[in-house]
């Protein structure tokens, strides 16, 4: 699939085009992408949309049509057009695996690149990371509140536009849903298609129970029937019923019944017990209708009896904290040979500057213990200190016991992946499942999460704190009478 | 642009092959688009995203490798996929014309073709119109706060998925945002592009000033300089100030400043005096970061001087009410000579059956008094006695003086649009701002809005009761004994 390089901010291209101007284009920089809170205020992100970066990243290239577009606007001169002519991505990229569990501040990707080329592709890559990357997170709550029952996404006819369907589809099987209802995302990327019928269906006949027949004539082997059209209690769970002894009698099991609206909780528990009571044990119960990770786990509370949970609006649009979007960033960090800093008033907004190494220190009995980001060439072991990024006078101890996993490594470089093979999406769901099973107790809490230690290295910190002293040092150059 | 026809929830193939097998896939149907409440807990929505629907049903037609991944989910007969091979949308669509305000429970799209063809558009449309119509509505919100300020849509990073962001900068301009970030929306749509640099230009060079007289160099007609990358008002300002001072001595004015962090409401009141101060009171001042129409309208109360808003998060994933979704639904209206109605416990939940109409009565001064929606050959006069859908023993009288709007034409038939003319976003955007000053005052508050009445004719009325009345006693048959 081909991505346009016009996915992009105008000011990416107003910037290419200064940079080609003052002859910095070519400049070597290094860019880090980023987000600097948890989503939804939980303990961790998983980090996903990484392979479909790399394949926009491999694809840029400006066609005749873009380029005399770009010349219509009438800001650019000749000289820029010809220079996006040739335009390719020819960059390093260091990125973590997708499905890797990730924390705020921690640098998940750094392209390594001549300027223009760092530069203009922020905007795609800050759309599609930090899109996938919440997908994949609220996934991950959606399923650890199942609490083993099985999560189905069905979220397409509310995600945001068609494209935001099929990456939520992919991101949500990084992140541990078990099947699609979107069949585009089924063909795109192998995720298994799930889905029986709508009201429609029920509607489409004279009565519940004849279209409930019809269907079961229809799929046999596979029949789910949806029975909260008229009433959940007096019609559609006795018409159900009244199928499985039909479809019994042909030598066929029905498969189950989904619920959509009521208390599921309830009408789940009575729904079972009818089934029970018929003699159809292993008829599975979907439920559905707003479901998230905060409504299931209250469920489960009240004894709910839930199989199967469909999962649509609140985790394709990523309802809750945030208001839908990851707010990843991408900030410069070295530019020639000058690393770089970007600081505020506020600390927490201040970047981490220069080439860097993400390392997870591990117990000897394989759970996290606490990450460090330290500058690209510095030696860290365990015992020595290493810093809050939030507060440099807060500092702690690597247990003399962990040792370190390198959480990242270069996946592509001259503008081309390093590996042939492509991790599978099984590949990076079984990730994103081992390692949250690794964090300490009580990061995967939905409400005040334990906060798991990001921390950064002694050589980082001191690099950080003299830069920030020489930005102070210029303000009071600027304006000796200010305070 | 092709939409796959595999865009779609895979229970519509499902029901698809159900229809085929019971004989029933042409039955002529009915279906209605709407949703349940307006967003944002709003007084409105706009409508937007029709052209987009209609041009995905122009475009409906399966590839031999789209049947191929069809077959081979192995749930599929031979004969099915030989009727999706020659699959084509053939239906009629009646809908309001995009930037059409509308309201909850109206039938917005009404689709009416052969019950397979009906069925399986059901989930793209949805998809389409669901988040192009909460877009436009935020933008409508958010220009409103702003009050005469222009607003900027630069959501691009922020948005779910790279078609998100398009669909989201088209969707915008409709809704009245005057110029969108997104380069490829401006291509594709003509909307006007915007943009000048980031952080990373400032943070390229060794100082700021550099970096804005590099900037300025370059674009000395169309200078908008970035101010707090450091200190707004210590040092973004001041070396704005230089920058506008040289300009002019080159015969150009600095176009303006972007503040993007800080407390925006007092540094654009300071950075208005500092420039005013300094000889530039045409700078403008754009101002940024995580703005919405409830951050606009508390800034503008405590007297800010933003010229220009630029939007980007807020919008793009439409934070608020309802978790970035419309609760846009399709149901079935009528099968054959049968209207039909989805009854549930909850009145809110029942639709509205068969063809409709939506009139919207005007008053002789032109502003909207009330909507009704008829049975489609229902006569329709001032003075007739209209009813509140959610209780029907709730009547309103039309008044006199009145005059009907009809709101919906029929846009496509036969599979074909009617008219070789699409409209093009400026109409669209000329449309909802046209409508929304016609609507009575307080509609359009962003908190407990003035609730506008839509209400149903005496005869869509007693069809649904009369409906609703065989519904129940289909229950009572079935268990004599229940309550």
């Amino acid at each position: 699939m081909r991505y346009s390089p016009l996915l992009t901010d105008l000011y990416q291209l107003t910037m290419l085009a200064g940079y080609l101007e003052e002859g910095m284009a070519e400049e070597p920089a290094v860019f880090d992408l980023f987000f600097r809170h948890n989503p939804f205020q939980g303990g961790y992100a998983v980090f996903a949309g990484l392979e479909t970066a790399l394949s926009f990243l491999e694809s840029i290239n400006f066609t005749e049509d873009e380029l005399e577009y770009l010349q219509g606007l009438g800001m650019f001169r000749p000289r820029f057009i010809d220079f996006l002519r040739s335009f390719r991505f020819r960059g390093k990229v260091t990125a973590a695996p997708e499905g890797t569990v990730v924390f705020a501040n921690e640098p998940l990707v750094t392209v390594e690149a001549p300027l223009a080329q760092a530069q203009l592709v922020e905007t795609a890559l800050l759309n599609i990371i930090n899109f996938q990357t919440l997908v994949a997170t609220k996934a991950a709550r959606i399923v650890n509140a199942a609490a083993g029952g099985t999560v189905l996404e069905f979220g397409l006819r509310r995600a945001q536009g068609p494209d935001g369907g099929v990456s939520e589809a992919r991101a949500a099987y990084v992140g541990g849903v078990k099947s699609t209802s979107n069949v585009l995302a089924g063909k795109l990327f192998g995720i298994p298609v799930k889905g029986t019928h709508a009201h429609s269906w029920i509607m489409a006949f004279p009565d519940e129970l004849a279209a409930f027949r019809a269907y079961a004539e229809v799929f046999p082997d596979t029949c789910i029937l949806l029975v909260d059209t008229y009433d959940t209690l007096k019609s559609g769970i006795p018409n159900a019923i009244t199928v499985a002894r039909e479809l019994r009698a042909k030598g066929y099991e029905l498969a189950g019944v989904r619920i959509d609206s009521g208390d599921l909780a309830y009408l789940s528990r009575e729904a079972r017990r009818m089934f029970d009571e018929a003699g159809f044990p292993s008829a599975k119960i979907v439920a559905s209708n707003e479901l998230d990770e905060f409504v299931i786990e209250s469920m489960r509370g009240e004894g709910s009896r839930v199989d199967i949970y469909g999962v649509g609006t609140r985790l394709a649009t990523c309802a809750g904290d945030g208001g839908g979007a990851l707010g990843g960033v991408y900030k410069l960090v070295r530019i020639g040979d000058r690393p770089k800093l970007k600081v505020t008033s506020d600390i927490a907004k201040a970047t981490l500057p220069d080439r860097k190494r993400l390392l997870r220190a591990v117990s000897p009995d394989g759970s996290f213990v606490l990450d460090v980001i330290c500058l690209h060439d510095e030696v860290i072991s365990p015992g020595d200190t290493v810093f809050d990024p939030l507060n440099p006078l807060q500092s702690v101890t690597i247990p003399l016991n962990a040792r370190f996993e390198e959480v990242r490594s270069v996946v592509m470089e001259g503008g081309a992946r390093t590996s042939a093979h492509q991790p599978s999406l099984d590949d990076m769901a079984d990730r994103s499942s081992e390692q949250l099973s690794r964090l300490p107790q009580g990061c995967l809490r939905f409400i005040n999460p334990h906060k798991y230690k990001v921390s950064i290295s002694s050589g980082l910190n001191n690099l950080r704190l003299r830069l920030m002293d020489e930005v102070q040092q210029g303000y009071r150059k600027l304006q000796p009478g200010g305070n």
